[in-house]
């Protein structure tokens, strides 16, 4: 089941929709009596219950197309499934393992390499959604990098979660792209301020929900940069899974429903390259996993 | 002006103040009339019109108490001015010279001391107000410190802030206890996660307005451990200022309304002394700003 959040040309307002199995028709979830009306994906990550998952499942499956409000893909404007994040998102950092070879390489030479998990925080201003235009704030940033990852949404608020246990607190998956500006990420040291800038978070196209997909995960994640690809690895490769992930972060510090993951990039980014490649206006990223299709973004 | 979030023992919702000049009464805000309800801080911050701040001067000045809905302070108890950050907190790290060194000499040898300004970022969960006992984590964390901290409060939307603009996006100024996790800090390389254990942000007693502080500011800014001296220094002493953070961070990056920058701590630390002494269960920590209280929390 795939969560997205829509724009149509007779309606300004931002919809909550799923797709029928074939993703050619969508249904806007608020049209078809589930518990309650859903405000946007944080209120619906927060208040959805388990009845309006099998409602969804039946609707997806067996009812007829015209019950519903729905919609043709070519009527609709995708929009980033959550467009304002409750927190900053919080990333990890060096999480498959030739990725922290080229960052020792291409922005770090004496980089010890961690024991430990690397956390930091981006703050999430401006979601960009799939088709967007991302600004490239060059007059800050001559660095411009791209970073496909699998971004986790929490469903469930949880404090010390037992790796075991980790799977349940999981609402679904998206693709992200941690957009980053690679000189002020090294200048001040910790690395939020290069993560930072205003539009630096794509994701989308869409929140696959956790109950539709295998686990422990096992997906492709690549991206390209004007067709050409450059990150081609597998989720499988994580040096820290998505349980270990959510169990550690998560003591001592409370999840909360929306909370966003984002569980590190593969090799493959600009400044892994000699000399490195950078994103420049003009060029587009595509950032693609496994089932859960492909976020394309231009560059300007 | 001072403005603060408390409870009575009739009501139980938090409700939002100001002070009379003696600081013994204090003003339930919304029973006076101003432009309209404000349901929280983050929302007062948001819409309080200018016209409202002159309101609240006039009452604060010459009305007859009993006009209005007050309290004596005995008869309140105060909550951290925001209990709940519209993002993470923003945290300038290493502002204070002293503090390089000791951060050197007790947490990195190797740091090398860093020529841009360090900012990363602090999830707020369950923000402590004045009074409250904070968790120390113990079985995560036995390194355990406390960093007095001015936060400046920010009351305008704003990007790309030059430092001779900076002051009009201020709302106000308040005490911070920056608590962190030493161990944690270290061991994941970014900060994030050392910082952001559940109850490791202090806040208040108040959030002080920006029309009542002078600016540049130069306020005495200490803590204590038990009644022994600790930290000792003037926000004079920070190496980037007030408007060179704002500026800074704001380059391409837009700050809200309710969002908080921490301003970085004065040497004097725990990890400071030789051997290091961390706060454990039982210890009291006070973080006393100029003009702006005293913030007291006991340790559990």
């Amino acid at each position: 089941m795939k969560f997205i959040a829509f724009t149509t040309k007779d309606k300004e307002n931002t919809r909550l929709g799923v797709y029928k199995n074939s993703e050619s028709i969508v249904i806007d979830l608020n049209t078809i009596g589930l518990s309650r009306f859903f405000h946007d994906m944080n209120d619906l990550i927060k208040n959805i219950k388990p009845k309006d998952i099998d409602v969804l499942k039946e609707v997806i499956s067996l009812v007829e197309e015209k019950e519903y409000e729905t919609y043709h893909v070519e009527e609709i404007t995708l929009g980033a499934p959550i467009d304002r994040t409750i927190h900053d998102v919080i990333c990890v950092g060096l999480n498959y393992a030739e990725h922290i070879d080229e960052t020792k390489k291409g922005f770090d030479e004496n980089m010890e390499i961690p024991l430990h998990t690397v956390y930091f925080s981006k703050r999430a201003n401006q979601v960009k959604g799939p088709g967007e235009e991302i600004e490239s704030h060059s007059h800050l940033n001559e660095s411009m990098d791209y970073e496909v990852e699998l971004a986790v949404i929490i469903g469930k608020e949880g404090i010390n979660i037992s790796k075991e246990e980790a799977k349940e607190y999981i609402f679904g998956y998206t693709i992200l792209n941690d957009l980053s500006a690679r000189g002020l990420q090294k200048n001040h040291v910790q690395w939020f301020r290069g993560k930072s800038l205003d539009g630096f978070t794509s994701m989308g196209p869409c929140i696959v929900h956790g109950s539709s997909v295998g686990f422990p995960l096992e997906l492709d994640i690549k991206s390209r940069v004007n067709d050409e690809l450059r990150q081609n690895s597998n989720t499988k490769f994580m040096m820290k899974d998505v349980s270990t992930i959510i169990s550690e972060i998560s003591q001592g510090m409370t999840l909360l429903p929306g909370d966003v993951i984002a569980t590190g990039t593969p090799s493959g980014v600009g400044m892994g390259f000699t000399p490195p490649r950078f994103l420049k206006a003009g060029d587009t990223v595509e950032c693609e996993i496994q089932h859960m299709g492909l976020l394309k973004n231009k560059i300007k």
